[in-house]
């Protein structure tokens, strides 16, 4: 396989605050992996810096993948990803991409869309949050109004009027609420704003402590009712076993595992704990959010909305209608690029 | 897809004793999935009354499945599959033989071999162990001898005089052993035995202890330098969080956890956890023993040698050299009937 990859820039709808940072662009790289047969299948890296991702190191990362993929076979997947696993241990949205690519080119060569190869039933869908970032109360008012055809929303947390913005948001909408506190809090913060926002509809929070904190949410344990889910502190499947018992779900998102074959594991892991799965995802193209959306019917929530944040999606595949995720019929992936 | 199926009468090279029983017949059923395209898929269900099933049980619930997947998309493996182990919770030798037959059908649909369909790597073999039943030592020196191409030998135990049996074994072998005490043993027994076999070239150990007597396996550990596998305490994959810290492995057949896709996810899981992982059988003609070695990269020990112990094995699969199996080239699970 030959592997060739471009970087684009993702421009947000809005500009893009969460508890810990604020953009107006999200840099990806794209790939495309070209086997002899002249069948192709693309990936998108969308690297975070919080996991020490850029698209620098990413397309750094493909350089030197090009080697390994060479004279790969892919049907090889779980060899191939396993080797670049090994070898980038950290690069996992670069991961992600090659791993996506690799499905998409094999379900190509398959003539089938991808979720035929994981035995799923694409009527079983899922309907999306939509994310509302951290801005004035005005304008979060606005965002809320613009997403009234959603019926669940994702707001981000962590600031100090966190319940203020819940009151008044929820005096416009309906809507489900899921908080996303993104490391923003502390723990008496959390027990008090998780008490205030039950009465709040609010359907279950994310990541209240910093990555790594597992006492803090050990210390709530009990204290609160609305379910608890890990992000920043879970990436991989070998991050689960530390979290049973502390929270009631995870987010498992490409980007931060390094591709559908180990959220698949992380999804058949935290099954047979009892923990709640959501899959989520990055400020991203059509093209990995639909990767994510192929395994939907694995997972009880879902927050894949990336490519609905942004002005210049490239890119066309998972269709959205009042919320709920559609799969494309196409081979693969089944996504293609648009023209214009 | 229209399901049909008949009982078959497996007859074993040498009369089977294990720690709790004794026979010369393994009655298995043969499965049949034939769909609108004129596609079949097979599968074949080798029940064992310590679980519950036999061939009666099995035929019954097939009569009450065929409903089931009258209408089913046989793509649609994960729904199908679950809605079974809904309906039939117990009959987990019946659901492995619809699990195998679709996964045939749809790899054969797709006109590639099974492993393809997973992204594993056929090139990545295991050697299987090859089992010893319980018998005098003379006859038990006998088998050895007969099994002299394997170097890997799973010697049943569970009786007064295991360490007489290994001892003569080891005089005449340097293959290793794998010990199976099919739940024959006490604590102290366990204790007393696993030191001597840590001298005879014991690789691990099966089962010491009656299924579910978690506790006696806690009060080993640590006594005992032999790794401890669980086997009859290890059905699917919810058996697992109660395992561990108390075994170092578990033993996964496809007729106990009902199918291909329940192991996967009991795999994913267990390693996780840092569990090794053995695939084994029931006395099961090539068909399922076929089915179970498409999955073998996935795991750390084999034992699938179900079709190696009797005398009329309808169909050909996987191959074995020297104890290593080598999987067909054939679509789907690549097995045939033979003619005579």
């Amino acid at each position: 396989m030959k592997l060739s990859f471009h970087p684009i820039a993702l421009h947000l709808k809005h500009t893009f605050r969460i508890a810990r940072e604020i953009r107006d662009v999200q840099n990806t790289v794209i790939i495309q992996l070209n086997d002899e047969d002249g069948i192709c299948g693309y990936g998108e890296a969308a690297p975070t810096t919080f996991f020490g991702e850029d698209s620098n190191s990413v397309m750094e990362t493909f350089g030197r993948a090009a080697g390994l993929l060479e004279n790969a076979d892919p049907f090889q997947i779980e060899d191939i990803t396993a080797r670049l696993a090994y070898t980038f241990p950290q690069d996992t949205a670069a991961r992600a991409a090659i791993d996506m690519a690799l499905h998409d080119l094999v379900a190509r060569k398959l003539k089938i869309p991808l979720y035929k190869l994981f035995g799923l039933n694409q009527h079983d869908t899922r309907v999306t949050s939509f994310t509302i970032g951290i801005d004035t109360i005005e304008k979060m008012c606005e965002k809320v109004e613009e997403a009234k055809d959603f019926p669940v929303l994702k707001i981000k947390a962590g600031t100090r009027n966190d319940i203020e913005i819940l009151e008044e948001l929820r005096k416009i909408t309906k809507a489900v609420f899921r908080v996303d506190a993104n490391t923003g809090w502390t723990v008496n913060e959390a027990i008090e704003k998780l008490h205030i926002m039950e009465e709040l509809g609010v359907e279950l929070v994310e990541q209240p402590f910093p990555a790594g904190d597992i006492e803090s949410l050990r210390k709530i344990r009990g204290q609160v009712k609305i379910p608890v889910f890990a992000d920043e502190d879970v990436k991989i499947s070998a991050d689960i076993p530390g979290l049973l018992g502390v929270v009631d779900g995870i987010n498992i998102k490409l980007m931060k595992c390094g591709g559908i074959r180990e959220a698949v594991r992380m999804i058949h892991t935290a099954r047979v704990h009892g923990l709640k799965i959501m899959i989520g995802c990055n400020i991203e193209s059509s093209l990995s959010v639909t990767a994510a959306a192929h395994i939907m019917s694995l997972v009880d929530y879902v927050d894949l909305d990336g490519h609905l944040l942004i002005t210049n999606d490239p890119y066309a595949g998972v269709m959205v209608n009042k919320g709920r995720l559609l799969l494309p019929e196409g081979n693969g992936l089944g996504v293609f690029q648009k023209t214009e």
